[in-house]
């Protein structure tokens, strides 16, 4: 795998599904600048009175993402970034944001899968496991 | 797990990191619309000449987001659609757009991995392999 970055899957089931628009936008940027990332963008969406809210800040890195189903307890949220960032550190921001919520992270190498002409080193395969996928130790040639 | 939806990770070596942000937003559109989704907003980032776009498609049903880095012919797409939204034939539209491509397509299924109240059956549990997570059977009920 020649590794672009991390992206981790977030699920969380309690309180996170009933936090408003302002709440959740000042909760990802802030998620976002604790894992170094640069906000380029923010949108939200919300359905409704007692519906969901979905949402996106756009990252100089790539992204996240929230979407929410209070109806479930449910939020799905994803943190995708690339470079030096530290998606799990922004991944923690979110998942202790509602202390009584009960969280699930996972996460997955974004790269490729391929024989590019890139990889100066072939290195190590992630031991992936159901549900939880080890980060591999994949890099980007500086060209 | 209680099933959200499916969250497809896709990655393309080729001409897909090469495209434009119209075509990106025509291409992403259209994958939406053949999956079954109803977007919401769309909003595209190009970074400059000959540097990368980052984007996304809000949809009710979640989101679609792709961000490209020509430098290294990699672009990184997500399918992210719950409901009875149709994400492989979204992912077939993104993948198939440049016939010449080296494509890959991992299913996550998205949800929760913990006891609820909200299952009325024990479903089967995905056979998760390294880079291949088959999407399992588990339904919200309906309330």
């Amino acid at each position: 795998m020649l590794s672009f970055g991390h992206h981790l899957i977030i699920e969380c089931l309690g309180q996170h599904a009933h936090l408003g628009e302002q709440a959740l936008e000042r909760l990802l940027v802030t998620a976002a600048e604790a894992g170094g990332a640069s906000v380029l963008q923010t949108h939200f969406h919300p359905f409704g009175e007692g519906r969901g809210i979905t949402g996106v800040v756009l990252l100089a890195e790539s992204h996240i993402t929230v979407h929410t189903w209070p109806e479930h307890d449910y939020a799905a949220f994803d943190v995708f970034m690339c470079g030096g960032c530290r998606p799990m550190q922004a991944a923690e921001i979110i998942t202790t944001a509602c202390p009584d919520a009960v969280t699930s992270v996972r996460s997955i190498e974004r790269g490729l899968p391929f024989s590019t002409g890139y990889v100066t080193e072939h290195l190590s395969s992630s031991n992936s496991q159901s549900d939880s996928f080890s980060m591999g130790e994949g890099k980007i040639q500086n060209s």
